[in-house]
């Protein structure tokens, strides 16, 4: 019975020290971001920036400076949570360059360790895609998709984007060096553009 | 006498109200931006920006905020002068991406109108790159070039860069809508990435 709360409790608890292996019974639900989530989203985040493998920022980037980054420089921030309210992943949605490129969105994703390969990548997309054309953005861009994230880039073809174009040595992966990027596009409208 | 004096005062004037039609006689001095050129670079800004044909900036962008996003957040800025000390074009200077993209480099060209069709566009490209190079820059990108610039294009691929990529519909023209707008790339370094 011990080992069983025992599981029961870390798949519940946002500390990402104590991971369920187990994956997730149902679909986790997202729902926007609320400030009392920040721990839980720097857990998740810390490592990934601290890897220096996926994200551009400086791998020794401070909390406060992460938090400016991922919540407070973006148009809407939410948060996947599992059935005991644990967080176990984000994304955030802003848009892509100034006011004459504004109508291109950008988005960021992260997804807890010990929950990858269940397709929450895959969910957090879809719903970013959703909530942009609700905002009414007329297409999504990743101006630096990391080429060695192969997991991150099928996900995102599966989802609807295409590369559009290749960066050579554009990333300096912490462990590879200079690796390519990709920038990666969704229209989110049909038709003309005008 | 009296024209020929003026046309000497209007080329040598930064005020882009009283433009000279003759070409430069000598190829403009480049050397690097001082707070005192401001006005200068601003007369040549400021009719770029309110256009919104070929930079993403708010058309009515006020001229401090100009300011901030042309010099204050840039790595480099350098003028362009004709014999006279006139400015008559400039360019920005800085990292491209955050940490891990910060070996790339992006840069702005602004050109005064009297003065286009001289090959300055040109000349401050070719400085812009030996600049980056000296910096330790790895690459140049361009990230929203609009595809409608055509002169613009033509001269940075004369220049050495490549189009790597078509956004499509990605910029805002204030006179043709969504048009779209190319990622330019060019390498600084040779050989292998690491």
């Amino acid at each position: 019975m011990q080992s069983t709360a025992a599981a029961r409790w870390a798949r519940q608890s946002p500390c990402c020290c104590t991971p369920s292996l187990a994956p997730l019974s149902t679909p986790p639900q997202i729902r926007p971001y609320e400030p009392a989530d920040w721990p839980a989203v720097w857990a998740l985040l810390e490592p990934v920036f601290r890897a220096g493998e996926t994200f551009p920022h400086d791998p020794s980037i401070p909390e406060a400076e992460a938090r400016l980054s991922w919540v407070e420089q973006s148009q809407a921030v939410m948060v996947a949570v599992d059935a005991g309210g644990a967080v176990v992943g984000s994304y955030y949605l802003r848009p892509n360059s100034l006011c004459l490129g504004a109508h291109v969105a950008n988005a960021g994703y992260v997804v807890a360790a010990h929950c990858r390969r269940q397709r929450i990548g895959s969910r957090l997309c879809q719903h970013s895609l959703q909530a942009a054309r609700r905002l009414g953005f007329r297409a999504m861009q990743f101006n630096l998709v990391v080429s060695t994230n192969t997991a991150g880039i099928h996900c995102w073809q599966q989802n609807g984007f295409q590369i559009v174009g290749t960066l050579p040595g554009a990333f300096r992966h912490r462990q590879l060096g200079y690796v390519d990027a990709l920038v990666m596009v969704q229209r989110l409208v049909e038709g003309p553009e005008r």
